[in-house]
């Protein structure tokens, strides 16, 4: 995915080798902190782009730049609706993203649609690795897609994604799409991240049967039954009930919303309104209520502690000497012969020696 | 409670003045790890309780004691069933684990009872503070109680109850129950060191009226409406059935058994021989599955992680480098002044400096 893009940046036709691009990138020098805030300031989609790609880096380098970016930019974050949408692999996030957003844009918004996929690596970008997807939204120049960063674990994904987020508000994209599948950890990543949480679920089939986690559905604020036209009508009505009524006996959120059901389809538009209404009646109850800031207070402080704990795991764990015994350690302590306390504090004590 | 356990142990009596104790405790010398392993594996009471205290000690020559006494356990350990069970308070708890622990002791068994109550520090002691509430149980010689240890954080109250149990294993104990309050984190942690979960409820009132949080319903095996008896007959029956029902909609345990609702009456008796023939039955299917030992295997390894994760938390929160700043550091991300990234560079900084 990376090539293409660079491409683009440079403006060469898509007709030349790889290999001159490389060459051609290499020697490009590396823009400064202030060139690329400028350029996301304006709205210039390629530093965006660029920007983002450090953060995606492994590279010290990279990392100090991309945190003197973000907090360079960060008087200007904040100042979107965050929208977190799960559902499991087939129930259409792309085509309904696809026509969610150009409803938004429509209303005058400039979206951004980023995805949290902590498996991208292995399946190979499983959702949003294809822009073609959504053919119209990535063409708009009010939209701005950008798949999920690679990353072996979630911690890392998710916190790429959230310093995205922010370089996309600074960018003036005022809606943010987040997706991400609703069947591992990743939406609880997702939904401390965002505003707003819509679950696509399909007609007729539970949301366990769907793959969908437990605790899941008590974390939507909206769930929309899609692919709900044609023979599918009545199916997703009962659906529709059935949620309805199980929302009803869910125990009250802290925001204070009763969350919705209703039913859509992303192919053909009906039912975007809807959602679109009452993403907007949220946001207005939650503003009023002052939830909307409370929310965003607490996901801040959320991802300070979710970080300091990840990078203290990260720390341990690829310590040499920890990975030298650590394997050996576990064996023991499943054959008995040693106490899991006595093995954390002969590995602790390796990794302060 | 410490200082009548001292009285005892020294055969003073009770009228004796507590500087004396104290003074009488100072003196004499501290038992080596030998003399208190033999002291376990003979039963010794007075030696298991002193092992106890060992691990309760923020001490750090206590702690290390501790552990070696724990892995000189080692091999003796593990040949218990473990029997964790929560429920609100006012559900019955103590009355309940009277009547059972006794009934457990008629069929020829050695009983402990452990708690695991993060609170009981604040509130003096909310579960099993009181021995009194346990008459029979607390003057039986084949029982041991130890009301739940003190601590502030619930991973260390946990790490030391996990510890508590192993010797009380060494010392022949093979049924340790473990008593925690179903409306917090604490039962979580009981869940991973326990083989069986039992959740107590209240005839009538759905669990999340009785402050049961979301997700303890999914963890029991064997849901037992309490009290139920007498003039709550009935609404005991209709409890039963309703949970019946909506334990069969549940998706599949990785164990692969299928948890029962039952009704009960602690006070009198009534239910508690349903109730152990239910834990017989799970320790039968469970052990010919095989997963009564994967299931610890896999608890031991958590306990590894687990342990790991909370000193490293507890190195970094302790630190005074980090402790100086973080209210301020937090202040500044929830005015939105600085990126919880950089607020997290920021303090690994101070920490790792």
């Amino acid at each position: 995915m990376e090539a293409p893009k660079v491409i683009k940046g440079i403006s060469q036709p898509p007709s030349v080798n790889l290999s001159s691009v490389r060459k051609l990138r290499k020697k490009r020098p590396e823009l400064n902190v202030e060139t690329i805030v400028e350029g996301i300031l304006a709205g210039d989609r390629v530093r965006l782009g660029q920007a983002i790609t450090l953060i995606e880096s492994t590279k010290p380098s990279h990392q100090i730049k991309a945190q003197a970016i973000i907090n360079t930019c960060l008087p200007h974050t904040g100042k979107s609706f965050r929208l977190g949408i799960t559902g499991s692999p087939g129930v259409g996030k792309s085509t309904f993203i696809e026509s969610y957003g150009q409803y938004a844009i429509e209303q005058g918004h400039k979206i951004a649609v980023l995805a949290v996929d902590p498996s991208s690596q292995i399946s190979q970008g499983s959702i949003l690795g294809d822009k073609t997807r959504m053919f119209h939204l990535s063409t708009h120049p009010n939209a701005f897609i950008r798949p999920s960063p690679a990353g072996a674990s979630l911690g890392g994904v998710a916190r790429k994604t959230r310093e995205t987020i922010m370089l996309c508000e600074a960018a003036g994209y005022d809606l943010i799409l987040i997706e991400t599948v609703g069947v591992g950890q990743s939406e609880i990543a997702v939904h401390s991240m965002v505003d707003f949480f819509l679950l696509l679920l399909l007609p007729g089939a539970g949301d366990e049967l769907q793959g969908i986690k437990k605790g899941i559905v008590e974390m939507a604020d909206l769930i929309a039954i899609n692919k709900a036209d044609g023979e599918n009508a009545l199916k997703a009505k009962h659906s529709r009930r059935d949620y309805s009524n199980a929302l009803h006996i869910m125990p009250p959120k802290l925001s204070g919303w009763t969350p919705k059901a209703t039913v859509c389809a992303g192919l053909s538009g009906m039912g975007i309104d809807d959602i679109w209404k009452t993403q907007q009646l949220y946001k207005k109850q939650m503003t009023e209520n002052d939830f909307f800031k409370k929310n965003r207070q607490n996901q801040a402080k959320y991802w300070l502690h979710e970080t300091i704990q990840n990078q203290l795991k990260d720390l341990f764990y690829k310590n040499e000497s920890v990975k030298n015994v650590l394997k050996e350690k576990e064996k023991a302590i499943i054959k008995g012969e040693l106490s899991p306390f006595k093995g954390a504090e002969e590995l602790m004590t390796l990794f302060l020696g």
